[in-house]
């Protein structure tokens, strides 16, 4: 096989029946019927996946690496999503746990096109982290959730994004509410001289996307968020491909972290098909993410790999200010921070709360490395 | 809140934490902010989630029944997954089981438009089961995909599929390899006098989903195949609305079972966005799946719901010719059975393996009800 995808599965097994445990997911994710039945040699020589290593992890798990057919994947993100996952993601006890691909998967799919170094130079944010919050609740009409806008922008806080759950609802239509937000961030950037993005949430099918990139455009916006589990990966890739000037932040969204491995999800694949920055949920916040993985997922994202641009990792979830000392502990300056309902909480002040999240996290910066772990 | 949907989750607590995690669930799902920050009333007495009911399932797990807005869906299955899983996915022990919808939702998303009705009328299959069968492995070129086409429809199987792997790769394109295989089907349609249909696997993003739409329809087909989970269900949605004559199969890739009950996603979404049919894996094949489980799929997909049509169930994966009596106690008649590698197995003869699995599933429907179980 030339260029294969190494996947790598981990599942369980004993001892005995691993190998051929290994060698039902090689054919499930490329042939899926018995092998003895293909008369056709270039499909068992080129097509048919290939178990290249089965190591036993001990406690009755043991991690396959096998090797896929490019060929399979063509340039489509879902095809790449199911050749590594399609069928297998029936099977309750397999998780996909990473995957190494070759150069020309690089190539098709592209990467991030904004990066961190543009996000950076956008923001003119330079040795220190890059400071992100929201707008939330859902439910807040146009002008509520502008007012919010304005007040967290005059903290100076890089990046607002809208909160997920802000779509396009009837209480606060995409049309109205990103030329009000949009207005209300410009307002207070004139003030703090900080060049502060609002990220519209973009949702809907491939037209309704289209739709909504030239209303942020009209807008003078050039960024977004974007779901890529829900609106789904040949959507995100499409988006990408037409807008190479706008920087795409994913959000995890129905990533459900168990059964594709975090860093292979939200990190590698994330980033192979062009998010400039993936929010994660981080260790010791809402969700229950053990610590390496996060580091894990956060090596994964930017680390050196094939011809492709890092990715900013966001640790998320429930973070408090208290933890801004410790989040650059753990990630560096190389990394978004992110806080959302933690800020939102003091509404007294909220111009108050997002100066001091900004501050603490220009003092947490000083004289720290680009990246800890 | 008006009109809620009821959306129904399972995950692990202690009687003491039960009611708190719930109501985590709740906030969540719906506003993912502290409800004390909240000051706008609107959005406190018709957006905040609601719990409705916590039960002790026994063993540490619990289920809650929370409402969530209508409002915060609108009219984008996307989001209709966003609100009812988004975050909540990344929750390791949190499976979402079950959901009762509103009757508006049923307006807003449609479901099937041809439906079980629609196809034993196009297949003139009645009192009996449907059959299906499919073509593999991806890495054929369109003649030899064509000739096995040929070779599966004179045996009188009335639906044959794309194998869900074979997509738009170079060495089998739709555009080359639809032609010849919906003529290969038609050959030997005239042949048997049965009105056997070739479904097209459709791939991609809306761009192309709908460049291969017009392909299958100038092609003289009326069905194909479809993964909701990879093409995104926007997608899917954008599709369905667009084409309410051709008949669409819901095929199971990366809708990974464990983490939204499978009667839920294969059974009750799939069907409420419009997939006529659902494939998804049967207890006793290649897949771990409870017996139970399917049969509660079969009737999600079947029972009377709101106003919509009801979805074919197609039970699959790894299904043999000797199964076909029991799959019909199991399933009844209203239902399609699924022979995929276990015809192909048999290779020295596939129009008379197919043309015994017509026989067999003919015999079994004898004397049987519309539904068994």
């Amino acid at each position: 096989m030339r260029d294969p995808i190494l996947a790598c599965y981990r599942f369980s097994a004993d001892a005995a029946s691993a190998e051929t445990r290994a060698q039902a997911i090689a054919v499930e994710q490329s042939v899926e019927m018995p092998v003895s039945a293909i008369r056709d040699r270039a499909v068992l020589e080129s097509i048919v996946g290939e178990v290249v290593e089965v190591a036993d992890l001990g406690g009755g798990r043991f991690e396959a690496r096998i090797a896929l057919a490019s060929a399979t994947v063509g340039a489509d993100a879902g095809q790449l999503l199911n050749v590594l996952f399609g069928n297998t993601s029936l099977h309750d006890d397999v998780v996909l746990h990473d995957m190494e691909a070759p150069a020309g998967l690089a190539q098709t799919f592209g990467g991030p096109t904004v990066g961190i170094g543009g996000l950076r130079s956008r923001l003119a944010a330079r040795g220190r982290p890059i400071t992100m919050t929201n707008l939330k609740p859902q439910g807040l009409a146009p002008g509520a959730l502008a007012d919010l806008a304005f007040a967290l922008a005059a903290g100076g806080v890089d990046l607002i994004k809208d909160d997920h759950g802000v779509a396009d609802q009837r209480f606060s239509p995409f049309a109205e509410r990103v030329p009000r937000i949009a207005e209300a961030v410009r307002k207070a950037s004139r003030r703090t001289r900080a060049p502060t993005r609002y990220l519209p949430n973009l949702t809907g099918d491939l037209d309704a996307l289209r739709a909504k990139t030239r209303i942020l455009r009209e807008n003078g916006l050039d960024a977004a968020l974007v779901l890529p589990m829900v609106v789904g990966l040949p959507a995100f890739q499409a988006l990408r491909r037409e807008n190479p000037d706008i920087a795409l932040v994913a959000h995890p969204a129905m990533a459900g972290a168990t059964r594709i491995a975090p860093a292979l999800l939200m990190g590698r694949l994330f980033r192979l098909i062009g998010a400039d920055a993936t929010v994660f949920p981080n260790a010791g916040g809402r969700f229950g993410v053990a610590r390496e993985e996060c580091l894990r997922l956060a090596r994964a994202a930017r680390e050196p790999w094939l011809s492709l641009a890092p990715t900013l990792p966001i640790p998320s979830g429930g973070m408090t200010l208290e933890r801004v000392g410790e989040m650059v502990d753990d990630y560096g300056i190389e990394v978004g921070l992110f806080l959302g309902g933690s800020l939102l909480a003091a509404s007294a002040d909220l111009t108050g709360s997002a100066a001091r999240f900004v501050a603490a996290v220009a003092e947490a910066a000083k004289g720290r490395g680009q990246i800890a772990r």
